[in-house]
This record gives C-alpha cells, structure tokens and sequence, in this order.
C-alpha cells in the first residue's frame, strides 16, 4: 500500500466485489454489486441538471457506462411523475440503479413523509436514498421502516471545505450503519472508513479539476479508490460539462475499474 | 433565574424583543421581530400536514395568532405554484412570515440550485429558511448570495433523540452565523445558546405530550423561553391534531407570550 493510504488512516480492503456481495445484508447493496460485476463499472454519474430533457438524454447517453445514476428530482424545474417513469424504463434498460441524493436530515416524522408523499414520493422509484445521521436514530429509524425497497446511504464524510464530519462523527456514521444494517448498505465518505460487509461511495471525482467557488473539492479516482479504498466513484461535473458524455463516461469508467483493480493488486 | 437555567448552561438574556429589534442585522429578522410586537406573538406553528387544502385551512385558521408558519412544501401531495400563491396571500392577509423548514445540507452548488429552482423555487416565495451547517460554509455561502429576500437560520440543536448535535458542533454554528449576519439572524435549537443579536427557535414544544415513536421530544413552552431562553416557540401536533385550531393556536400564542414575559420579570 502507499504510504499516504497508512497515513490517512483509511482502511484499503482488498476483498473483491465477488467476495464481498455475500457479506452485504441489504438487498439493493447485492443487486448493486451483481451491476458493477456484470457491467465491470462503479461509475456514477451525478446528474445535477434543472431539465428532465437533459436529465433523460444523460441517464441515456451514460447509462451503458454507469452503475449508479445520481439525481436531485428537487432541482429539476419540470419534475413530473413522468419523468420518474421514464427513468425507471431507462434503469431497466441500460442495468442500473437510480440514487436520489436527497440527504435526509429531519426528525422521523418528517422524513417518512418526504420519503414516501409529497409530489416527488421518492420511495416508488429511487433504488437508493441518503441521510445525515445529525438529527439522531429516529432518521434512519423510519427510513428503515419506509423504505422496504430501497437501500439507505449514510453520510458519514463530505468532501467539501470545511465539513464538520470529524472523527468522532464518522464513527457515530459507522455504529449507526450496524444498527440498521438491513436497510444501510454503505456510506458517503472520502475512503473506507470501515468494514468490508459496507460499501463506500465518493463524490467529488473529477479527473482534472481542483474545485469550484463554493466549497467543492475534487479528488481522481486512483486516489479516491486505490489509495483511499472506496468503492464507488461519483462523479458530475467531469462528465456532465463534457460536450461529448458518452466518451466522457467510458473514460471515467475505465478509471474507476482501473483504480479498483489496481487496490486488488490485478493490475498489471 | 431558576437553578436550572444556570445549570442548563443556556444564556437567558432579558433584552426585551424591542431592545433587540436594532440589533438584528438581516432585514427579515428585523421584520419578524416587528411583527411578534405587534400581535404579542412568538408562536410558530409548524403545518406538517400532506395535502395543500390542509395547509391553507391551517393557515388561515391559526394566521392571527402566529408570527411565523413553518412549512414542508415537499411533503404536499398536490404543491403547485397556485398553493405557494395561496399562502404568501393569506400571510400578508394575516401578517405572518414563511419559513420553509428545508434543513438545507448539501454543498453549495446544489444548494443554490434547491433554494432558486425545481418544482418549488423555494426563494420566490419562503421569508425564512434554514440549513444543517455539516457540509461546511459553502451551505450557507450559497443561501447568503442566492436569498436576497430570505433570512436564514443554522440548526445548532435538535429537540430529537440521540441528535449528534454536540456543544462543540453548536459552537460551529454560533460562528458560522457571525461570518454570514447579514443572511443568517438565528438558530434552531434548544434554547438560547449565543448572543441577543440573534433569535432562537426551539421545536418540539407542547403543552402535554412528551414524545413520539420517531425520537421526537417535547417540552413545554414555559421551560423552553422562561428557563431555557429560547425566542420563537415551534408548534407542531399540538395545534395541527387539536379539534379546535383557532382555539389551541390562542391558548399556546398566550402561554408562549406569557413565557416571554415572565423570562423579562414583567409577569405578575
């Protein structure tokens, strides 16, 4: 291992996808893993745009690529039950699984209402949902209890300046993540922060880019998932401002795949 | 001061709501507190109902009686731009100020996109927002440059069990909210934890219950602005599942005002 993985107190598990998608308890964690295998991608796309149009055309154009889409249906400015629709239909053509970033952060009450109401009612075709562990228990409590299909992400490290995600509050993200490991498949965090039965999930990938004005810190995928040992890459801006997605999106993948490859020490 | 106040660690200024008025910078902080002068009201109800019909009868029922109707847009089954029409009428009709409880918590970018764009363009018609300050101060950054007509607070507290909302956490938010003052002119949580040139809102207040099955807490108005210091009592089940909402909105108005009072001494 390099010594900036020892250093940053990550832990780069060398377990396989193969041999870690029996330890997974959730569900939607083993359906992920049976993806990224079959399509050799933990490749994410975060579609942070305002249009359905747009949105489609990239669940489409990068769909073969990716094994995990990332939305945010509260930006998009003509959000309707359609286009929920027309992107399950696009899931199940192209193999992969819808990820709605909504970061639950309320009490139970609350969040069991935005989850399952509302005009959005993530809860019939999100495959993945995530939640601060801020408010305490009662959040993932009743995400558990609403979620039946859905497998929950905790956030437990942001990858923007100044996040108050101290160690002390990664942990609490870990025991937590135990508690209601039947609904918590995984963590938001900017490594592997924990045990190989969890998968990790990195925002923040961009191949070239540094940052942006408003906090966001960027990190490649060799990094992100060979030296710091996450699993998934996330990835938006890289691919969403290319002006040719597809290409974009088949270069990330082969990264991403590379960076993991090269943690089982397969590469050549 | 009753032992508990001191002992509790809260700061219980007696500034009255007039002696503070000047110091608030945010204009929409300002106008609040005007408005609580002017109707003897610090009360909050919080309309955590599903369905736009709900939400307008609630109102206009409790509208005399509030200084500030706290919202879900996204847990309303029918929101459309007429409902946020409806309520911006009925709050100029009764003087009351909007705060749409979104408890932002996402980097920047996104953020700015989630409080001007989607379904909801939350900015066009919510006077105050709020926002969770874990992602960093890219959060409120964004809220600052894109709310010109909103004042924001930063969740410092939460009333819920086994909330991870730490006194150094809370700390975080106290100096988060002097970097951003002239968006941010308060803070959810307990009871007063900073400076007389913010205000404090405490959820999870009632006059009976003490809890539910999702972790959340309550307590009464009483030892939430008497003893704990708090500013703005938030009202939820207490007056929404009364049979008589006009009725309860009136009783809690009266014991929260009376709690405000009895904290400046001038209570009989």
């Amino acid at each position: 291992l390099p010594p900036s993985a020892i250093k940053s107190g990550y832990k780069v598990h060398q377990l396989s996808f193969e041999q870690r998608l029996p330890l997974i308890r959730n569900k939607v964690g083993r359906r992920l893993l049976e993806i990224v295998l079959k399509k050799q991608s933990n490749l994410i796309v975060a579609a942070d745009v305002t249009t359905s149009q747009e949105l489609l055309s990239i669940a489409d154009e990068v769909g073969p690529q990716i094994c995990v889409l990332k939305t945010h249906a509260d930006i998009i400015q003509d959000w309707t039950d359609s286009v929920s629709e027309q992107l399950v239909h696009l899931a199940k053509l192209h193999h992969f699984l819808i990820f709605e970033d909504r970061k639950f952060a309320d009490i139970g009450n609350t969040v069991e209402l935005q989850l399952t109401g509302g005009i959005f009612h993530i809860a019939h075709w999100a495959d993945i949902v995530n939640a601060h562990i801020i408010a305490g228990p009662g959040t993932i409590e009743a995400l558990s209890r609403s979620a039946e299909h859905c497998g929950v992400l905790l956030l437990a490290q942001m990858s923007s300046k100044g996040s108050l995600t101290v160690p002390e509050y990664t942990q609490k993200a870990l025991e937590m993540a135990k508690q209601y490991e039947d609904a918590v498949f995984g963590f938001i965090s900017l490594g592997c922060i924990g045990e190989p039965n969890f998968l990790y999930f990195t925002p923040g990938v961009h191949l070239q880019e540094r940052g942006d004005s408003l906090g966001q810190q960027y990190t490649d995928p060799e990094t992100v998932i060979a030296v710091q040992g996450s699993d998934m890459a996330i990835v938006g801006r890289g691919i969403i401002q290319s002006s040719d997605r597809r290409k974009a999106a088949s270069t990330y993948r082969k990264a991403c795949w590379d960076a993991y490859l090269q943690r089982l020490g397969d590469d050549k």
